[in-house]
């Protein structure tokens, strides 16, 4: 595979986060030639894999993604990865959403369409379902209901959009709640995981809004990078949206305890006011099988005994505040 | 109802654009103190009506929004009219589209919250809709096929996040095919009954996209300004989506007749190849009947009658070609 692919032009947007580095180490291993973009806003230097080039850019600036291309493309694949996560906070920061996650986005999609590239790999989010009925299925008609969320859909369709005038194939990725080594552990805003362990090794208190009744099925980082790097490889996967991600929904109270158990400590919890959130989410994942074909999902307790190996090798950091709220009112208290 | 309203702050974005400068006008006759906003950028300083104070202004930019409220507001209703609504023109300015539609409503609606404004009435649009099942319902689940129908959608998303967040009451319409008194003329890519006007006018013949058997339903500007100024002062409007405009179908073929009966010219017609467009729309309206209960709809011969009266006042403008457009890939012919 390697040989055959090594022809073959990436770009992956977000390559020093989280997904990003995974999917871009992945596109490695295939045998891409990968360029990895990053701006370094929730990302690292460190993970970006060592086989990439790097590149330091901001992709809401057009000049910035034309000047990708010019230098260092025209790319086969795009993966787009890089965003803006925050679905609590975008109701605070709407315009930083819609630019980072929106804007962002078709910058790039200009210039896949005018660079002729021959596929476009998207990581949308669940939250563009909202509160829509249970199991999640692709083929529901999505209701987002947070400026994240909306941002999401409003990329998908404008993919659709794309796809129906320039015929530039896509696939369009649903994951939920990932996971893993790699994760920013100073955001206090997103990643729930990432926060528990953070304020685990802390030795603070894990804050949870409301009663920790809230289900989610967490998903680790490997049942996500792989399907998205070989997504342009499998025709079935062209023009088509597919859930990804873990099948076991798990409460918010449950995972507190096994985020501490994982790091040998004891579980100290904190409750704060209940915040506007999906109560339960879980995905149907029967399109992704058909497929992907991938294999059985991490289970929970092995995930969280690598990310929390991981852990241990990085300095736990302070909160990273953010700096440039739009709008105040209504911030949940532990956010002030 | 003057006396009542005349401490009531309302700011009317677009005003100097065809439907702003009506919705301004009918607010100045319900008694408001009105700030009129508008860059310019398809507008005309003569359609402010001129009981307004005009500001000169890019909504784009949210220093300038802000800078709005500190001077003017804070502002009781929010009429936002002002769009880019070049729907077919949207698939080669897909950034343009997205800072003109969306990110200028957020920070609208940013300032909005903050400025604790009583209503905030927006103007979306049948391309939210897609080809969806005929009559377009506003129950149905939109699925908006180019950018301006993305954006306009992502428009109606957020504000209802917006409410369920901050409280903020809206009215959302979705208007069609407006024509009347003060379009603009020059703008060769939207508006067909100025398009075609204009055309007659400079002895150009008209042009069609395809057969020109597509079908829309014209609606006079006097079927949809009144409802919108209306909307804030109706509880029953509070948080509703509203199909507004004519109910009667229409071929562009026909309707390239009735203009140029209107001017009583001849009908000369140049065919131009087809461009992805949606082929027949047409709305039920019973919501919005419900609820305003207005006069019967001006019949088209009437209000083509009154347009090109008003037409015949102004010089005729060559067309305005849009100078910055981000993917020149597939554009129709006739915009090249």
């Amino acid at each position: 595979m390697a040989a055959f692919m090594s022809e073959t032009r990436a770009i992956v947007t977000g390559a020093a986060g989280f997904i990003g580095s995974h999917v871009a180490d992945h596109c490695l291993s295939l045998g891409m030639d990968v360029v990895a973009v990053d701006n370094l806003s929730g990302g690292f230097r460190r993970n970006v894999p060592s086989g990439c080039r790097f590149v330091e850019g901001d992709l809401r600036e057009a000049a910035v993604v034309d000047q990708l291309w010019a230098t260092h493309g025209p790319f086969d694949f795009v993966y787009h990865v890089a965003a803006y996560a925050a679905e609590g906070l975008s109701h605070h920061v709407r315009r930083f959403n819609y630019q980072s996650n929106l804007i962002a986005t078709v910058n790039l999609l200009n210039a896949a369409v005018t660079g002729r590239a021959r596929h476009f790999v998207f990581t949308s989010s669940i939250a563009v379902y909202g509160t829509g009925q249970l199991p999640l299925r692709e083929d529901a008609a999505p209701r987002p209901e947070d400026p994240y969320g909306i941002s999401k859909y409003a990329c998908e369709l404008d993919l659709h959009a794309a796809k129906d005038v320039f015929g530039l194939p896509f696939t369009i990725f649903r994951p939920h709640n990932v996971y893993g080594e790699r994760q920013n552990l100073a955001d206090p805003y997103r990643n729930v995981i990432g926060i528990f362990l953070n304020q685990c090794r802390r030795g603070e208190p894990m804050s949870i809004f409301g009663d920790g009744s809230q289900t989610r099925a967490f998903t680790h980082i490997d049942d996500v990078a792989p399907l998205l790097a070989r997504a342009p490889l499998l025709p079935a996967a062209a023009n088509q949206v597919f859930n990804i991600g873990a099948d076991i929904p798990v409460s918010v109270l449950e995972l507190a305890r096994e985020v501490a158990a994982s790091l040998g400590v004891e579980a100290k919890i904190k409750h704060l006011p209940a915040r506007p959130e999906v109560v339960h989410a879980f995905s149907d994942h029967s399109r992704a099988r058909a497929v992907f074909h991938p294999p059985a999902p991490v289970p929970l307790k092995e995930g969280l005994a690598r990310m929390a190996a991981w852990a241990k090798t990085i300095e736990p950091a302070p909160p990273r505040r953010f700096e440039a709220l739009e709008v105040s009112a209504r911030l949940p208290v532990g956010w002030r």
